[in-house]
């Protein structure tokens, strides 16, 4: 986190400085959600998008195309494209997960039935190919339709790692490029490619997207641990609960003997906890210093991040998405 | 059904005219469906693909591209494409009817999990994209996305519609062309488009196999009143037992006065069935035709798939396809 940095968050300044582009996006997936025939879509997509979030996705790609000088009107199908892509994984996760949350709002398998949310999803998922067909764009198809694959499998592969302990940090970044960076490196890249970014521009805004997304889920599982419950929204200890190896507990259990290996076999693999079991996971990644060798990773991530942005052109969008990389670790300080 | 009809079924004779095509639709589903990272995918696809199933819509699309003197690659593309799309929905609709078997096999929601047949058919789904993508035609792209749009539009339609005795037969084809008819009037199409046929060739294809699948899906919904088990593999009544509003019910009810409303409010809305009651549902069936004019509707449309085909070029991938429209309502004889 550098010494200059502005008191209002880079995301508000990103927001701020695209606005306009972001109404448009609104307006695009309000009317692109509709259903001539089913109004059990727009409800329950209705539920998710009004909820708010964070609109991440879509600024990234809106702050990618401008900041690449792009002066057409596709960057706006593009963005709602990243939203309906995220919108449906986040119906397809809630089922997946059995959720009862979902951005302060009980989530919508819970209000409707996880029918709707894996139809809806399924309905956002083909609407966001309509709209990129749109664009009349090729290669942009392909970038997204990859980074689709690329989500469905590292859920995948997340379904089939919990709760296995051999688990590597490797399998680890796999799972965080299907949850999270693969969107976010796609979302940056066609951005730039709709804006006919010469090529050392558009890798430049794809490594930025990619790195930024790890650092996010690893500061995110980070603070799983550590973090301020009042802070996050979320219990210290869910994913540990849940039994998912994230890099902590990779680091931890990869570090720890023979006993520490008892204890993980039964918490994790055997899932037989019991009072005073997350006290002595907490102990273990400490005694290990598991959550501050996982923050250098995040860290060394969000450098990677900030130094592909050197290839990038100039200007106060460039700075917000540099600030935007400091942001999603400082708040691991 | 025509007089002349040939001993050997169009289905088989199609298979055998397009035998070295369908060899490498089924090397192209094997090559696809594998995941580097995450081997519960091919896993649940191949447990799927395996099981057999009729491959009548990648048929479609062969049979068109070929029919319209396609010689280039990409039909098989395309034909493994519709193959994914429909195995991803297969897989999607096993959760949401919580099916038990399918091809008569364990489903595998039950075989795997939920989670699984969910993530699985988001991957196969996505990956029909990045196999469209490599055709090159974004036309084509357009028109499968708006079939998937329209199939899980179709699926959310029967979900609400489900129970809901005002259902009309308007309503009842939007259900059926989104369960069926959606992905075989897009495979038909398709494959002329590929082959650049004329524009009111691929129309004519659209056409027919729009009506191949509705008569096709009104034909499943009587043998479903009227089949005989050992032949359909399903038992008589399911339908009536899950209380869906299918043509012959629909047709009924409407035709029904306040005394059978009753019936149909008890039994099918508020789903209190009881002993007799199928044999009641099927003793009004037939006190109102509703079998025989639902069989009506369904010649219609196999007339509407035949007459189609008089704007397409003659040859015997045609006169198959004819044959076709006219062995999905034999199965009513």
């Amino acid at each position: 986190m550098s010494l200059d940095y502005p008191s209002v968050k880079p995301h508000d300044r990103l927001q701020a400085a695209l606005a306009e582009d972001l109404d448009a996006v609104g307006a695009m997936i309000r009317d692109r959600m509709a259903s001539e025939h089913a109004p059990r879509i727009p409800e329950v997509t209705a539920h998710l998008v009004e909820a708010g979030g964070k609109r991440l996705r879509p600024m990234l790609t809106l702050a990618a195309a401008r900041l690449c000088r792009y002066d057409g009107p596709y960057h706006v199908h593009l963005a709602a494209t990243v939203e309906f892509i995220h919108t449906a994984t986040l119906l397809h996760d809630d089922v997946v997960d059995g959720s009862e949350q979902r951005r302060g709002r009980p989530a919508a398998n819970l209000l409707w039935d996880n029918k709707s949310s894996v139809l809806v999803g399924d309905y956002l998922f083909a609407r966001s190919f309509q709209l990129m067909t749109e664009t009349g764009r090729l290669d942009v198809l392909k970038v997204l339709s990859n980074a689709s694959a690329v989500i469905a499998e590292g859920e995948v592969l997340q379904l089939t790692a919990a709760q296995n302990l051999s688990t590597t940090e490797e399998i680890y970044l796999q799972v965080v490029r299907g949850k999270t960076a693969a969107l976010f490196s796609a979302a940056t890249k066609v951005g730039g490619m709709i804006a006919d970014a010469p090529a050392e521009v558009v890798q430049a805004l794809y490594t930025y997207g990619d790195a930024l997304g790890v650092s996010f889920q690893i500061a995110d599982d980070i603070l799983d641990f550590a973090g301020d419950a009042t802070k996050t929204g979320k219990n210290v200890g869910d994913d540990f609960r849940e039994r998912k190896l994230t890099l902590p507990l990779i680091k931890a259990i990869a570090a720890g003997g023979d006993v520490d290996r008892e204890f993980w076999v039964r918490t994790i693999e055997k899932g037989k906890q019991r009072d005073g079991d997350l006290e002595q996971a907490l102990h273990l990644l400490d005694q290990h210093d598991a959550l501050d060798r996982a923050r250098e990773d995040a860290l060394a991530w969000s450098d990677v991040a900030k130094q592909a942005l050197r290839s990038a052109p100039k200007g106060d969008l460039t700075d917000m998405l540099h600030d935007l990389a400091d942001y999603v670790v400082s708040r691991l300080n």
